[in-house]
């Protein structure tokens, strides 16, 4: 997606270890406006599949899945990281390894959100290796429910988490495919 | 307002040690066309403030603040519980209390996204004894911005956040106050 990548480009940097940061438009500082254009685009990817709810988990991911859940006309459930005394007992759980700190953990939805009749798409802000995609895929599962496919803002494609899950026949829409990126080069995109 | 009283008495839970629960449109599935209702009151009270900015806190907070933001047309900004290391080492930092997990913590704030023009409405879901509220007032002073007002969902005006802040002057407006709550006698709102 064009308008995407260009907003990549202007916005956002790359820092020391060759993090990309699009904290001024995406997991800090969100602009609404732009990300309502994200989702209308997610809306015409899947608006055939009979969506009735989005999937995403906290914290950077709610605000795209609100904006693409307007477009849907559809609610939004969002995994939590650790289990609160605010939460029902009656969860589905699996975990997800994080790089960026070095640890895992685990996400939790409560059996009331998710159903078996439910067709779910997944939101999320990026896609590297698939820890956490894979995870709030086994959740969607879990309940009986299908999970229809994931749209992605930013996939690092240099990283097997996409590739793996399309030859799995899972279907992912990325707007932004990083093929490469560095401080020296900076980034390249790829189809 | 009346729409979110009858959500709350028709959807909401009182759990164990008498906690409200509102998962099931508020904070963890998220009823996306609800709460932009909501989002359009916050813009009906504060439409005359020249909000340039919203701030909310991870990660309930994320969904109705860019819900709201839709209609101000605005940015969002969220304050984050920990310093990770994808955000700007530039930060704003100040600390909360939380009394569910009886225990501090801080949050933080790149100095890249609040700045001494900014006038900033906080929307949050929760006001209960104000800790986190007060933490936030206090990123946007330090940033030489102006904390025009807060937007809460529901305020526990049983408890003293919010009488203390409009005490001195800060301007709060809370969609639904509940005055009373308990398992054995429901809920009870104010004015």
């Amino acid at each position: 997606m064009k308008l995407l990548e260009d907003k990549i480009l202007t916005e956002g940097k790359i820092g020391a270890g060759d993090v990309l940061k699009v904290d001024c438009f995406l997991n800090h500082r969100i602009d609404v406006a732009f990300l309502s254009e994200l989702g209308k685009e997610f809306h015409r990817l899947y608006k055939d599949e009979g969506i009735n709810k989005i999937l995403t988990i906290e914290a950077s991911g709610i605000g795209i899945a609100c904006l693409t859940a307007l477009h849907f006309d559809c609610p939004v459930v969002f995994a939590k990281k650790t289990k609160t005394n605010n939460i029902y007992a009656d969860v589905y759980t699996a975990e997800v390894y994080s790089y960026t700190h070095q640890r895992s953990y685990d996400i939790v939805v409560s059996k009331d959100f998710l159903s078996p009749g439910d067709r779910v798409l997944i939101i999320d802000d990026f896609l590297a290796k698939g820890s956490a995609l894979n995870a709030l895929i086994k959740l969607i599962r879990d309940a009986g429910a299908t999970p229809v496919g994931a749209g992605i803002v930013i996939e690092k494609a240099f990283q097997e988490g996409g590739r793996e899950l399309r030859e799995s026949g899972f279907r992912v829409e990325s707007l932004a495919r990083i093929g490469a990126m560095s401080q020296k080069d900076g980034i390249q995109f790829v189809e």
